[in-house]
């Protein structure tokens, strides 16, 4: 698979970046901590879009990003140019050296994209030199963030629409050229079933699909020759944007320039919608397409759609069979930010050292990290893994009680008693180990499909958009256990 | 000035597009309009976050864009691949031939960055062949609207600070890489004075400024050696992210190293209170400080800041006085979409003819497009531009009576008269003709001066956070009445 990345960024991406991560990466130098053994992992707070899960996404882009990690020359001389207040050089020159001549590493471990995932559970988890793990932080939630994020809405609007075509049409909206191109990748993860967006099409083979603008419509004397001239262009893919003017009129032309291109083989794909009631419309819409013969020729909606506008044209019986949503699904409008963090675990204080693990405090119960060498297993009632029943997080060295409970991190009362043989997956795969990719990476089709299999299994309560019920995620009872000592060891109420 | 993205992007961005632009370009071609001169405009129809103004942004970047506007052989091969259901090729050899021979040649106008804009009013013009014009809508609307967007949330926030200073933080939180690089660039522009994106410091010259993670502090055996040790890293530009264990206790840590360090030179810049109640940690923070003698140590602020947020903390007396932004800035979390379009308003039917001027029909007012070949005219309450007192958006071909009246778009009853000789100036600068940059691009440093000093111009109820007051845009006469002339035509009830 070719490197998308490579493809469209040919210089290093190394300083995309926060700055602190280069001066603590410095620190860590100066330290002589920089090559201890430490693990990360990401991991976010809360579902977005209140909802009950969210869908990996933007682990592929991430290995592009990886084969592509090192400080170029032109790096190097931008960061020999930064001055302290007294004008003096900020870093050393050996450190530079050492950035330099600096090699991934890293041991990655991660949930596959296109899987269902839940608050606190790790997503990916990095071990390996602590500067290399540290500066690796601000790239990784840039994407893993962002991608999980528009998986996630698209996912979501795919399900308010009842698994109909949902068309992403968001690049004019979205927030910068990547905010159109990486959400294009995700939303396909997610369930659209193609994109706008040309480049997106290219780097990941993704459908390109279009209507036309009003704007063609106003190069033509009227809405009729707009229409005849398009047909000419397009005789088998034509979707009339027909509210220019008026837009039961603007059908009413579909359909004539239809009826009149018949004889040369013309089909009508369709009618967009784009304005106005879109569930009278589209149902006038239909009755006028179906009384002329064309049953099978799509009506597209379009227009600020969002998940509770389509579930609400649903409920109207809005007649409306593909939907195309661009601003609220490419900037996830009602969320735009997943809180996604990226948290030190632990660390060993010399090479042949014991694990030390680590929690960070909060007065927040939710922003209190969790502790260990994390991974999640997943239970199912059934042994062909059809109905999920749980989720644990776990700490690969504790390992797991043959019957374990698991215990909610955010409120000690609320726990789950997994039999002994219930049948379990572990979610997390070997990414990389000491730097060389170990995975093999399925195409995004195949990542779109594992969405759509993987949704199955959770039962509709929990994927309902509006209030879901909550899917049991815990802690096994002795990670539960080893971080309540900590915390309470961090806060001085243990000695 | 070198090109940004040249250094960014190395490849060609024209497939960065949607589908239909290219599809209709076909058309155009097909039908032979492909060369007929036409011009389109780019505004907003309401000042994002619910405010009364917005900052201009983007230009630049798109400049950088047009000089690498080109359809490389890559580009046309894609292309050449694509095709109809019948799997015949979508685009004819001709019609391929035409685009990768293709050279931008238009001419755009267009109001500079960081000034202070408003709905309705063309921030952006372009006249050449129908073809390119087309072509450029996406990526004009995906820069121009982000980075305008971003601009305006980065100046509110600044207004909310009291102009203290503003760190952009928001890499980790971004929609994709130049949800963040283009971001960072915006937030300058809007008032940012540092970003913690080192790629966007280089690229653009923005000074980059950053803390350190709780997870430095998590590395050592305690918070003081943590503090210790980044003191020893960088002794003059420490500032002590204090509430990895106890906000109060940490910047007592703080106070110690840099009492203990105190004879070697050290200075302590400041602490970062992350968590917690901002206003009451500020203030003890603040006493601890100053008791200790550091009174011109800074106070930094951060943790899911807004504009509301920071207001409220000003209110409250808190004793921050140095603000670092992230998620709220960087994806405009309040409004993560600004409502930019570009609309046909003038098309010529032959090379020699007269512009025939364009409305797109809507049932809301709002939507209705504006006709002609559009420019703005700010006119002031004094000779020396100090104080603007109403914007006039007018057809170049009309021009504007010696004292004239403007009516408001959405509302024909709201009208302003502008007496004879008021002072004035036009807003639109000419920034390429026939595809040849004219315009010479003051440096990022000088855009952020700009806005700056126009903010100023306006009256401070216009400027207010909350319900502002609205200042006055309108039509001039004779283009209100020419716009409502079309659009009745249009609807028929004129013949």
């Amino acid at each position: 698979m070719s490197n998308s990345l490579h493809q469209l960024y040919k210089s290093s991406l190394v300083l995309l970046t926060d700055f602190y991560q280069l001066t603590m990466a410095y620190g860590y130098w100066q330290a002589d901590l920089h090559e201890h053994e430490a693990v990360f992992y990401h991991s976010f707070r809360k579902a977005p879009f209140a909802g009950g899960y969210a869908i990996a996404a933007g682990l592929g882009t991430l290995i592009d990003y990886l084969a592509l990690f090192h400080f170029s020359n032109e790096d190097i001389d931008y960061l020999t140019g930064l001055k302290d207040s007294n004008g003096q050089a900020l870093f050393s020159k050996p450190f530079l050296d050492y950035l330099s001549q600096l090699k991934f590493s890293c041991d990655i471990d991660a949930i596959e994209e296109g899987s269902v995932v839940f608050p606190h559970e790790p997503l990916l988890r990095i071990k390996g030199p602590l500067l290399q793990c540290q500066l690796l932080e601000s790239i990784l939630l840039n994407i893993i963030n962002f991608q999980t994020l528009i998986a996630t809405s698209a996912a979501r609007i795919v399900q308010a629409a009842n698994d109909e075509p949902v068309f992403e049409f968001g690049l004019r909206r979205a927030q910068g050229f990547d905010g159109a191109i990486m959400a294009s990748r995700a939303a396909y993860i997610g369930g659209c079933i193609a994109t706008s967006n040309v480049l997106a099409g290219k780097l990941f083979d993704i459908p390109v699909r279009g209507t036309h603008a009003h704007s063609w419509v106003l190069c033509f004397e009227s809405e009729l020759e707009a229409f005849r001239a398009y047909a000419k262009s397009f005789p088998d893919r034509c979707i009339f944007l027909v509210d220019t003017y008026n837009t039961l009129e603007g059908v009413k032309n579909a359909i004539k320039v239809a009826d009149e291109l018949k004889p040369q083989g013309f089909h009508l794909a369709g009618v967009r919608l784009d304005s106005g009631d879109l569930a009278y419309l589209s149902k006038e819409a239909r009755h006028l397409l179906d009384k002329a013969g064309y049953k099978d020729s799509l009506i597209v909606g379009s227009n600020d759609l969002n998940p509770s506008v389509i579930s609400s044209l649903k409920g109207q019986g809005a007649k409306i069979n593909t939907w195309g949503v661009g601003t609220h699904l490419i900037t996830a409008y009602e969320q735009p930010a997943l809180e996604g963090v990226y948290k030190l675990s632990a660390i060993k204080s010399s090479k042949n050292a014991e694990w030390e693990y680590k929690v960070k405090l909060s007065e927040q119960a939710i922003k209190i990290s969790t502790p260990g060498i994390l991974s999640v297993r997943r239970f199912y009632w059934d042994s062909d893994g059809k109905q999920a029943m749980a989720d644990v997080i776990y700490d690969e060295q504790q390992g797991i009680s043959e019957s374990c409970t698991i215990i909610d991190p955010l409120d000690p009362t609320r726990r789950c008693l997994i039999p002994r043989d219930t049948p379990y997956r572990e979610l997390m795969q070997p990414i990389f180990r000491k730097g060389k990719l170990v995975y093999k990476r399925p195409s995004l089709k195949m990542t779109q499909e594992k969405t759509k299999c993987e949704l199955k299994q959770f039962d509709e309560t929990i994927r309902r958009l509006l209030n879901p019920h909550q899917y049991p995620v815990g802690l096994e009872e002795k990670l539960y256990e080893l971080k309540l000592q900590l915390v309470l060891k961090a806060k001085g109420f243990l000695k």
